[in-house]
C-alpha cells in the first residue's frame, strides 16, 4: 500500500499524491492511503464511507468548518508520475485537486487546535455523473458527518475565493413536422427546417450578466447536441435540440426551468436535468473572514461545482485552492508549487485566527 | 420449383407471382421460376445472369424496345399470399410491381411477332442500395442485352406514362465552431448556433418548377438529417445538416451540385452522393407512338426510378404500369385488375401496330 508522509511540504505531498493513481472509480488505493495517514493523528476521529474519508476534530468550538477536496481524477493522459520543474509540478491530478487535497492533509495532520471545529472530506467520484459522487453519498448515507456552518472546496481557483456557482440545465427543444418522400416534400412538414426557429432564439438570446452579493456572473444558453432525420429520401418529421442554460445564482432551479420554456413556447420542451445555482454566501461571517485573510476581490464560480451540494445542505460553501482551472482536466495540468504553499499559509491563519 | 402458367390471364399470374416471395436479395425461387417458363417460348432467346431474367425476340426489326421490370419487393409486412377481393388484388409486390411483371411476362409469351423487337428484361434489386441493382449490374456484364432505341418500365404509374424522372442529390453542409467548457460559452463559437445559417437558406428557398419536354416537374430542397455536439457541458465545434437536392432534368448532375454549392457558399459542401435525372424523352417516334396508344396527358416523374440509367446508357425511357405509386411499399399495398388487364392491352396494342 502507498504510504503517504504528511510532514512533508505541501508541494512534495501534491507529488506523493499524483503518483497513487486515483481515475474516478478507482480511488480504493489512494484513500487507504489518507485514512492510513489520518487514523494516528490524536487530534481527529476518523470515518470511512466507501472511497470517502472524513476526518474530524472536536473542540467543541461554537463554528465548525468544512474543508474538502476529492481524491479522484479525470484519465490519465501520460501525465504519472508526476514531473518538477523548477518551481513547476506536472501531473494527472496536480492541478484538479490533488495540491488542495495536499493541503487539507496537511492542515488535518498539524492543526491541533484549529479556532474553529473542521471536518476534512476527502471522497471520490467528482468527475464523473453526479449519481457516484461522494459527497451525495455522504449526505444521503452520513449526513451527521456533514453537519457544519461553512465549507470550503479545495477547488482550483488560482489562490482567489471564487463564491457560490452557476447552475446547469439541461433540455430537449423539439421541432415536430410530418414525414412524406422527399421527391414529394410539400406532402410534408419538414421538422429540421422548423428548428430554425429554436436556433433563432439561440442565436439572438442576450445573456444576463447580473451582480449577486457583489460578485459578477455571467449567464449562458447554448445548442449543445442537434438531432433529426430519418432516411435520405424522407422528409424528417422530428428535430431536437438539446439546450444548456447556464444560469446565475439569483435564479431557482425553477425560475431557470421556466424562462426556458418561456423562450421556446412554439416548440415541445423537457427539462431533463437541472442542478440548482449556488449563492456566493459571503456574507456568511466564516467567510467573510476567509476573505480577510486570503485578501483580493473575490470572483463568481461560473462552472457548476460541488459547493452547490453543500449549499442544497443548508451551509455557505466557497472555492478556494491552488491551481489555474483552465488547465484542469488538460494533458498538460500543473500547478505551481509557490501557489501551493500561498493556499496552506492562507488556510492555517484563517483556521487559527 | 414455383411453376407458372403464361396462359392464366395477367391478373391471376400477379398472384401467382405474389404467391413466391422476392424481397430483395431473395429472389433466386422466382427469377427460377420466370426462366423456366421463357425457356420452352420459341421466339424468344433467353439469357440468365444473377437473378436477371432477359428474353429477346431477334425478327430483324428496325427498332428495338425493352420492356422491364424488377422482380423483387420490399420486405412482407403480413401481406403475402396474396388475396383478391372483387377486382382488388391485394398483396406485398401486388402493385410494386408482380402486376407489371405479369403484363410484362404475357407479352414475352405470346407476342411472337410483335412490331419491333423486344428486349424483356426481369431483374434483382432494384429496391434496395444502388449497388445491388440488377440492371446497373447486366450494364457493366452484359451491356449487349441491354442495347435499344427505347425503354418502357413497367413501374406502377396508375396506367399513365410518367416521363423521365427527376435527379436526386446528397450534400453534407458542414458548419465550424470552436470547443470551449459550455459555463464559459463566450470562449467558443456555436457551430450549432451557425448551423441556423444552413436552415435560413432551406426555410426561404423557392423551388423551381420548370417545365421541361412539355412535362411540369417540381424541385425540392430539404434537410433529412441534422447531427451535432460533443457532450452535455461543451459548446460544439461541427454541425453537419444533410441535405437532399431534387432537381429537373432541364439540370445536369454537375449543374444540380454547382448550384447546392453556390446556395451553401459559407460553409463546407460535401456532395457525397448523385444520381442524375432523365429527360421524359417523349419525343422519341417509339415514345410518341406509345403515347398514341395510351392517350391522356403523360406526366412528370418526381422521384427517381431506373428509367435514369437506360437515360445515361442512351436511350429514352418512360415509366408505364398498374398500381397506385402511393400504395407502393405500404403493407396495404394492392393493385386493381382492371387496370392490369387495360395495361396489357394496350401495350399489346403497341407492340402489334
Amino acid at each position: 500500500m502507498a504510504s503517504l508522509d504528511l510532514s512533508a511540504p505541501a508541494p512534495a505531498l501534491t507529488a506523493a499524491l499524483v503518483d497513487v493513481p486515483s481515475v474516478s472509480g478507482n480511488e480504493g488505493e489512494l484513500a487507504d492511503a489518507v485514512e492510513a495517514a489520518l487514523r494516528p493523528v490524536p487530534h481527529l476521529s476518523v470515518d470511512r464511507n466507501g472511497n470517502a474519508v472524513v476526518a474530524r476534530t472536536s473542540l467543541g468550538r461554537s463554528q465548525r468548518v468544512i474543508v474538502a477536496g476529492h481524491l479522484d481524477t479525470v484519465p490519465i493522459a501520460g501525465n504519472v508520475p508526476s514531473r518538477a520543474e523548477g518551481t513547476t509540478l506536472h501531473g494527472c491530478g496536480s492541478c484538479d485537486m490533488k495540491s488542495g487535497v495536499a493541503v487539507a492533509l496537511r492542515l488535518a495532520a498539524h492543526l491541533a487546535e484549529p479556532s474553529r471545529d473542521v471536518t476534512y472530506v476527502f471522497y471520490d467520484c467528482e468527475e464523473v455523473e453526479a449519481e457516484r459522487n461522494g459527497v451525495l453519498r455522504l449526505s444521503r448515507q452520513r449526513p451527521d458527518l456533514l453537519a457544519a456552518d461553512f465549507a470550503v472546496l479545495m477547488e482550483p481557483t488560482g489562490a482567489v475565493i471564487e463564491g457560490g456557482c452557476q447552475g446547469t440545465l439541461q433540455a430537449d427543444v423539439t421541432a415536430r413536422g410530418r414525414r412524406a418522400h422527399s421527391a414529394r416534400s410539400w406532402q410534408g412538414h419538414n421538422a429540421i427546417h422548423d428548428a430554425g426557429g429554436i436556433l433563432d432564439v439561440l442565436r439572438s438570446y442576450q445573456p444576463r450578466k447580473p451582480e449577486v452579493d457583489g460578485l459578477s456572473y455571467h449567464e449562458g444558453l447554448n445548442a449543445v447536441g442537434i438531432s433529426g432525420g430519418v432516411a435520405g429520401n424522407v422528409i424528417p418529421d422530428e428535430c431536437v435540440v438539446r439546450v444548456n442554460f447556464r444560469f446565475a445564482p439569483d435564479r431557482t432551479a425553477e425560475q431557470a426551468a421556466g424562462h426556458v420554456r418561456s423562450l421556446f413556447s412554439g416548440f415541445g420542451v423537457e427539462v431533463v436535468d437541472v442542478a440548482p445555482a449556488a449563492r456566493p454566501g459571503l456574507t456568511d461571517p466564516a467567510a467573510a473572514s476567509l476573505l480577510g485573510v486570503v485578501g483580493g476581490p473575490p470572483r463568481a464560480k461560473l462552472g457548476w461545482t460541488d459547493v452547490a451540494r453543500f449549499a442544497t445542505l443548508g451551509m455557505p460553501a466557497v472555492n478556494y485552492g491552488p491551481g489555474d482551472p483552465e488547465v484542469a482536466h488538460t494533458p498538460g495540468e500543473h500547478v505551481d508549487t509557490a501557489e501551493i504553499a500561498e493556499c496552506e499559509a492562507k488556510m492555517r491563519a484563517w483556521l487559527t485566527a
